[in-house]
Order: structure tokens, then C-alpha cells, then sequence
């Protein structure tokens, strides 16, 4: 089994609570991965017999640098075809943000081959990977079809564990004057097709888009079959996307913009996470989330990239970092344990988002002595070394 | 003499403008590099007949994505001792930005060794590079003593030619009460003893930093020994800054937050270049400048990072191109022009900031089809391949 021993770190975030900090920083540490898997964290002067325990491990010298566990990106829209740059540039003289814009991209994916879609996936896997994120979810949508949606399902499985179908995206073209059917197709043939390869339900309760009883009614279809649920909601007004995401016990309600009280009540005493995507807010120029209102109120907050060609075409979790500590009020403690953490849960996963034994061996070495450092110098690439299953990548 | 074709460029920006484009776009080009010095720019039909004719020249296939002018970031303070990612830190939690943190920087510069100051200078330089900036101006400013801001200006002078002499960056703690006595060695044993190492001189016109009358004086001493005049003005509020470099013939006055008509209509009727510095506001959560009435009204914009460790340690252009779409008005390609042309302008310099034969080799490859995605993609690392003077970096 091959090990690797990362000793001389300055600053490391485990994210395992103790002392009334969240993140569990420790400083001149060490971690030990064994294999795939995280096998000892301690203080850098026991490190030396942790090697020799182990003949072999490689060392890696931090040099006083930082490390944090890989980013969990829990929200993309990463299988499409084509790209909207045309529409980006159309809104910075003016133009406003229209979700009918998700049609042009389902025409490109329609059109697009399968080779043509796992090429963009390897390209976007690296890409992610070397912005350190090392566990991200992808999300049907673009396919709107028996056929596409079951495509994009199992083109996304060959990248991810973390499937979402989303048939209920946007109501097709072809639907436009029958929803209905369109919501029978999402709940019956197409939800069986697709559901071998996904993990998730997800659906887009936005005026626009699925009212509140659709909604319900994709959820608990995508219930009956194993689909565990999660929620778009609450972006672009006010609604009843978060309270029904309670309701249905969903990992996640994802935008979260426009809360009321009896909203941010409810999420307080749920399990749910709050899903905050600043990288749509920074394209599309709508309000940001307050995330100080969320987590003040004791909600579980989560930070994704919600990277899709239309709303925001960034992968860069660093980014969402530096934007949530700007914009919505976070430190960047709570920003990195949001991204790192807070996308675990919102994903329901226990062996990523923190550094423990045990837990996968999932980190990231920064070029910089402090976390504090993605919100410092943002745009910088920061992430010097990224280790994945205990493998650098 | 070494030489590279770079063809199939899917859109490349020159800088030459026609037909009303300012970026003097092409779509199918290539672009041939001999020695230090671009040689040819053309269609890509003609490139085969450009390579045969000169033999061993590497063929680079930009596989359709887009080329443009490497980044000309036109002020930055990068030769500094320690850091303040304490003082970030307590500002994410409702400190107000002060200019006086600058004294902190001012004391580790002075305690840093010139090995250190060196080392951190390559590893800014590889950083700035890895980001597609292939032309830097760096200021003194941190040393504020006469053997300090000439070693400043000697360590600057071993990685860029564009050197600005700052020692009026801030009264230091030990002139408080004798501004006028710094004010004399500012203008005369500094300026005699940093002049050999630097191009420029700088003033922070500034309520808390220096008033007008004494900035002139400052720019009038450096004028007199061959520095050419550059100013930091209405940054934190209104004030005589543009005005005084507009009438000092200035190349350039950065920041320009808060301008009134007058300050307008005098730069456009200037060859003064605004340079706008939205990493400050992002970092410090002021106001961003106005760069649509700026451009409106006929001045030159030009973009840069202001990288130093207190209101903006960020070197990243991409990042300041996607903030002045999101932030400060400007189309894509006006930020993208702003950010190479722009610089290049502000400098002064007629050989770098655009792509035609005879200009310095300078270009970035990017990972994208088109320079939009700088702005659509925000945060993502897009450069995949920096030249400088004709050599890979």
C-alpha cells in the first residue's frame, strides 16, 4: 500500500471541531495517508515515527504551508454540449439574466455525441482537480429526454458517485404547452431509465420553471424509486422551495436568496443544508445570499460552484471562497469549512470533508501559510498539490 | 534565432485597431515569433508558406482558442517583507480598511534581508507570468528610508525595467510630527540615491497621505532628475489628485474612484491614462470606480492589479478583467484592452499591449475560444501557455 507522510504544515484545517472552532486548525502538523484512506494526523514531531513505522512513505515537505481538505463541489451542471459565451457578453451592456437560456444549451447537448461529452467531463475533471476540488456532484438536465437524460446520467456516473437527475431543469420546448405530460414523462419513464445511475432528484422550484406541487410530486416520485432528494430554490423571489425542501427531507435546498424567517426557521431545525452558489450571483448580477443571516440563525451553510454555461461557467471553489468572505458576510473560516465541510453534508457524505483517520485521503496544499489566504488573494492559484484517494492528481 | 508559429488561433486579439475595433480582432490567424520580436501576424492559409520560410521553427496548434497580448499590469508594490492576512481577517469581520496599515509592511520590509526580498520577488515573478502578465510595474514604498528605498528600487530593477521610485507613499511613524522634513528627503537625498534604479516617480495624493501642494513638489523634484511622473489620486474620496498628474503631464493617475465632471473632462483632454484597480475594492470593500463614465466620456482606462499585502494581494489580471465586467461597466473587450493596451499605455511603452510585427513577443495562449470567457469563467485558470519575449515561460 503506498503511504505518504505531509509533514511541516503551518496551518491545517481538519474540520474536526474541538475547542469551539469549527475547522480543528492545528498548527506544525502532520498527516500520514495510507492507501486511499487518511491513517494518522498528529503534531509534526511525532511525524518522524510515523514514517519509519511505515518504510517507504514518500515525504512531502510542506514548508510551513497550509493544508485543507479537498473542496466538495456538492452542485454543477457539468455534462453539456456548447457553451453561452455570446449570452455572458449580451449581459454586461445590459441584458438580463433569462432561465430560458437553459433550452439553447439542451439544443447543443441533444446534439452533441457521446465522445464529445466525455472529452468536456476529463477536461472539467482536471480542471476541478487542479482547483483542488476532489469530490463534486454533477447533475442531469440538459437532456430532457428518455434518452438524453439517461445519457448524461451514465456519461456523469464514469466521473462522479454523486449523480443528480434533473429532468425537472426546465420544461422543454416541445412541451411548452403541456407540462403536465412533461411532468409525467420526468416521474415515470424517464425517472426509471435514468434512476440505475443517479444518487439524487433534484428540481428547479422557481416561478419559471416547477411550481411547489410539481415539485413535491417530482420528489416523492424520485423517493419511491431511491432517489434521495434535493432542491433549487428560492434564487430568483421569494417561494416555496426551501420549505418544501424541509418538508421532503432534502440533503440540500440550493440558492437560498430570497428567505423569510419562517424560511431560515425552518432550516435551522432541519437537517437540511443551505446551498450558497456566489458564482451565479457574480455572472448573472442578482443579490447575493446573506450567509451571515443563515448561519447566525444556526443554519448548516455549504458554499458550490453550481458551474453550468448559462448562470455560472466557474469551477473555481477558491473563487466562492474569496466572493462569500466579499459579498455575503462569512469569515473565511466559515467560507473554507462551507466549501469543504459544508459540501459533505450537503451531499450526506461522511468520508470526505475533513482530515481524520480514516476519512479518504482527499487534500489540497496550498502556496500560501494560511487558509485566510484563498480570500485574500483571490483569483491567485493557490492550490500547489492536490492528493485524491491518496493519489496526487 | 529561435521561432514559433503559433496557428489555428480561433480568435486573436491584436490590439491593431480596424474597422471601429478597438481590438483589431481576428478569427483563423496565427501568429509567427523570431527571437525577442513578434515577426508576422496573418491568416492561418498563409502560415505553412511563414514556417517553411523559416526553417526550424517550432509550430505551435492553438487548436481554435484564443490568443491575446500578455497582461501589462501597470502598478504593483511587490517588493515587501511579511504579509496582513491578520489584518484581511479582521476586516471580513467589520474593520475598516486604513491606509496607516501600510507602516506594518514598512517595519518587516525593513527587517527582511535582500535574499528575502529576492526570493519573494522570483516567486511573485513566476506567479505574475503563470497568470499571463508579461510586463510589471513594481513601486518602492515600504522601505521610506534613504538606504531602504534604493535597496527597494535596486531589487525591483533585477526583475522589471519599470521601476517607480515611491517613497511618497506614506509619512513614516518616526517623521509624524516633521512631515516637511520627509517631505525634503523624499525630494532630496532619496530621490538622488533611488534615481540610478527607477523610471518613475509616484505620489499618494491622499487625505491622510500627502497633500496636493506636496505631492507637486514631490513630481517636480523627480521631474527634474529624469523620473517621469505617476500618481495614486481619489481613491478614498474627492480631491485635486487627477487634476495635479493631469497637469504634471502624468502618464498615469490610479485609482479614480471619486471623480467629479471636471476631473473627467480633464483627463480626456489629457494623454493622462485612468488605471483602475478593482483588487482594491474587492479586498477592502470600497466603492469600484466608474469605469463606463470614464470611457464614455473618451479617457483611457487601463486595468491592474495594484498587488501589494494590504488593500489588494492579488497579481491575478484574468481576475481584474472579470471584476470591471461585474463591477465597473466595461464590456469584455474593453477590459481585456484595458488590461494589455491599456497597461501598455499607462507605461508609456510602444513595444509591448498588442500583437503586430516588430512588438515584443508577449502573448498568452488561453484555454478558451474566445477572451469573453476571462470574464465568463471567473476565477478558473485559462492561461495554458505565456510567451515573453518570444521564450515559453
Amino acid at each position: 500500500m503506498t503511504a505518504t507522510l505531509i509533514t511541516n504544515i503551518g496551518e491545517l484545517t481538519t474540520n474536526v471541531a474541538r475547542d469551539g472552532d469549527p475547522c480543528g486548525t492545528m498548527h506544525g502538523a502532520a498527516v500520514l495517508l495510507e492507501g486511499s484512506r487518511i491513517a494518522w494526523v498528529g503534531g509534526m514531531t511525532d511525524a518522524p515515527a510515523q514514517a519509519a513505522a511505515r518504510s517507504g512513505a514518500e515525504i512531502v515537505d510542506a514548508h510551513g504551508e497550509a493544508v485543507l481538505p479537498g473542496f466538495v463541489d456538492s452542485h454543477t451542471h457539468l455534462v453539456f454540449g456548447g457553451d453561452r459565451a455570446d449570452e455572458f457578453e449580451a449581459r454586461t451592456t445590459g441584458a438580463p439574466y433569462a432561465a430560458g437560456g437553459i433550452r439553447r444549451t439542451v439544443a447543443a447537448t441533444r446534439a452533441a455525441s457521446d465522445e464529445e461529452l466525455r472529452a468536456r467531463l476529463a477536461g472539467f475533471t482536471a480542471e476541478l482537480h487542479a482547483q483542488g476540488t476532489t469530490t463534486f456532484e454533477i447533475k442531469t438536465g440538459y437532456g430532457l429526454t428518455v434518452e438524453d437524460e439517461t445519457r448524461l446520467a451514465r456519461l456523469a456516473a464514469e466521473v462522479t458517485s454523486e449523480v443528480t437527475f434533473l429532468g425537472a431543469h426546465v420544461v422543454p420546448a416541445e412541451y411548452a404547452d403541456r407540462r403536465e405530460e412533461y411532468v409525467d414523462l420526468v416521474t415515470g419513464p424517464m425517472l426509471e431509465a435514468v434512476r440505475p445511475h443517479a444518487r439524487w432528484i433534484d428540481v428547479f422550484c422557481e416561478r419559471g420553471a416547477f411550481t411547489p406541487d410539481e415539485s413535491r410530486r417530482i420528489l416523492t416520485a424520485g423517493a419511491a424509486h431511491g432517489l434521495l432528494p434535493r432542491v433549487h430554490g428560492n434564487q430568483l423571489g421569494p417561494g416555496e422551495g426551501v420549505r418544501l425542501a424541509v418538508a421532503a427531507g432534502a440533503a440540500s435546498v440550493d440558492h437560498c436568496t430570497y428567505l423569510d424567517d419562517a424560511d431560515i426557521a425552518a432550516l435551522a431545525e432541519s437537517e437540511t443544508v443551505a446551498t450558497l452558489l456566489p458564482g451565479v450571483e457574480f455572472s448573472t448580477r442578482q443579490p447575493y445570499p446573506d450567509a451571515r443571516r443563515l448561519i447566525d440563525a444556526g443554519v448548516t451553510v455549504a458554499l458550490a460552484s453550481d458551474c453550468n454555461p448559462g448562470s455560472s461557467f466557474t469551477s473555481s471553489m477558491p473563487l466562492m471562497v474569496a466572493l462569500a468572505v466579499r459579498e455575503m458576510g462569512m469569515t473565511p473560516a466559515e467560507a473554507v469549512w462551507a466549501a469543504t465541510a459544508g459540501g459533505a453534508r450537503a451531499l450526506r457524505r461522511d468520508d470526505v470533508g475533513a482530515i481524520a483517520p480514516g476519512m479518504r485521503a482527499d487534500l489540497v496544499l496550498l502556496a500560501a501559510p494560511t487558509r485566510v489566504h484563498l480570500a485574500y488573494r483571490p483569483g491567485v492559484p493557490l492550490v500547489r498539490t492536490v492528493w485524491k484517494d491518496g493519489a496526487r492528481v
